[in-house]
């Protein structure tokens, strides 16, 4: 058990980097010492079994191999796991959780089996299965898991009724948000926060370590982004989607900035934030962290398409019936109907208090 | 230090029983033994100090008394602590946190010392004014120390667009309300609230112990209240409170339904707050839970007047521009202005999240 917790936080170490692959730690133990470690690598290169045992070498005979993914069967950017798992003389396998993917889960324990290695399946099953949630969502979906983020008053507000909201948490909170950053693939806001805040919207975790920076992605029906935004002059890229009807000049401006446009159908005269996931998943965006402001999180929870939610909240009180919402658009009518939130985390952050949880939908339910 | 934190756990059992007396705890200790613990008992009978005494007799010669709060010394409904454990022959005595009315604060202290009683005072202060924090503000400004309670879901609505909101929070978090309830001395709602939610507005607590029922207030500007509403039907009593335009012959019919009614100065055409406050002082209201609705916390926060914050944080999203805030009114322009809460405490109850905190007045920070 107490090496799979070690495979697990080798992975950990490797989120944000390995996309659209999921993060993967191994562990190979002999004679109750560790003579192999991996994690994910970068995609096109190993995988976390291959880097535990090419370190382990001819010790990997008779070993034990903790997991925190069942290992892969096909050829892809690299030969598959399970053969050189098989070859190199491995005893017994731990795997934390099986693969996300259901046509393939399963195959990979039942081929290992099939050589004659013991297979042990399911500790710490509920961490494994976290630390792949972008990459299950994305490969059973083709659209990327949607995290809803939002920085809030007590009472649920994230701007004064002026539009005010710096700061509403303090450097704790903020230090976490860009450590987040630094693990998804892609950040959206909505064009009126792009406006009203300016921000450059990349991970700027206080760590020196080389951080991933997300793709930016501005919802903007009707391409209204300013050309000196500060998002459009940071690495690294920026993705604006517009609507059809969206004002050509102001598009063409946009692309003469050396922002890429995406144009998609719109619903409501706004761009179909669902035709938008599909995209994204077609770009290998496994993991979107919506950063607001509340019409965009309400058009979201509206349609059902939120699968986690990140909230961060100040013990501070704004009050204003004018003032902005965490979560507008429509809204539900009755609290039956309400997103009550799943496996909730509460953590606090100096003054500040985090919440996490999961909205249950069938598609993250199946993972 | 121990004997400290027996005394204040004393003193707890007695909250909500003892007002507009302070609740305090005592625990006499004699050669490493307990010999006599008391707490406050209801106005006119024992205070702390006095039942601890009545149990320890003779043993009370020179043992150590530890109490939470600085002994009285003057006449009221009962005679100077001082002097009763000056007659028992008390050796030293640990005194958390001096009397909080200015104009006494010490004098306690002073007569115990000058009859050649030790004194040691500051053992778990902290704790010990949290105990007497109503009296405290009551005895310094003749209001009751305001606390907002109100019950949201994560992106801040206490209530769907369509006003639903049976239930935000669960089970654990409205045991732990109806506790609170049984420790004020009245609870205050807005009209809008009454008439939507219908509530009994009672302290309900899940055990068989009888508690305090606290007074409810009910501000209701133009006496709209209707007289079948649940609230007038209960036990204890209701006051409520309308301005001197509200109609009369509704005024009547409150009256005739047995409800008191208070015709208060109005402002803006509404019941002016803060003269209901110096009302409710009056009656020896040292506490005062108000529970909403957004608008009656929106007025509260807009004229300063919390001092206090609970606010029960459901895991839930509504959603929605025109969901219900938990705190409406004019609201604050600029993060500067708002009001960042201090001793800040969070709590899981259940699946939900209780965070108290001050709001730092001058009156509060004399505490």
């Amino acid at each position: 058990m107490d090496y799979m917790a070690q495979a697990i936080a080798l992975a950990k170490l490797s989120i944000g980097a390995t996309s659209p692959n999921p993060a993967v730690g191994a562990v190979i133990v002999k004679d109750k010492s560790v003579v192999g470690e991996g994690r994910t690598q970068p995609p096109g290169s190993w995988h976390a079994e291959m880097m535990a045992l090419q370190q382990a070498g001819e010790l990997a005979r008779g070993a034990t191999v903790y997991v925190s993914l069942e290992p892969c069967r096909h050829y892809g950017r690299t030969p598959p796991c399970t053969h050189a798992l098989i070859s190199a003389g491995i005893a017994e396998i731990h795997i934390a959780t099986v693969d996300p993917n259901p046509l393939v889960a399963g195959a990979g324990i039942k081929e290992l089996e099939s050589a004659g290695i013991r297979v042990v399946q399911g500790d710490m099953e509920e961490q494994a299965k976290e630390l792949i949630e972008s990459h299950a969502k994305f490969i059973t979906t083709g659209t990327p898991l949607v995290i809803a983020k939002f920085a809030v008053s007590l009472d649920g507000k994230i701007a004064t009724h002026t539009g005010h909201s710096n700061w509403i948490t303090g450097n704790e909170a903020r230090e976490h948000l860009h450590t987040i950053r630094s693990q998804v693939d892609a950040i959206m806001v909505g064009v009126n926060t792009l406006i009203a805040d300016n921000p450059q919207l990349t991970a700027r975790p206080g760590s020196g370590y080389p951080v991933n920076q997300p793709l930016r992605v501005i919802v903007d029906s009707r391409a209204r982004t300013p050309a000196a935004a500060l998002a459009l002059k940071q690495p690294p890229r920026t993705l604006i989607a517009v609507t059809e009807s969206a004002d050509h000049q102001a598009v063409a401006a946009l692309k003469r900035a050396g922002v890429e446009v995406a144009v998609m159908p719109s619903q409501g005269g706004r761009v179909d934030l669902l035709a938008l996931m599909h995209e994204l998943g077609s770009r290998n965006i496994t993991s979107l962290l919506v950063e607001g402001g509340g019409e965009i999180h309400g058009s979201l929870f509206d349609r059902g398409m939120v699968d986690k939610v990140m909230a961060y909240i100040a013990p501070v009180i704004i009050g204003g019936e004018d003032a902005v919402s965490a979560v507008a658009g429509r809204g539900v009518s009755s609290m039956d109907a309400a997103y009550r939130l799943s496996r909730v985390k509460v953590q606090r952050l100096g003054e500040d208090i985090l919440v996490v949880g999961y909205v249950d939908h069938p598609a993250i339910s199946r993972l």
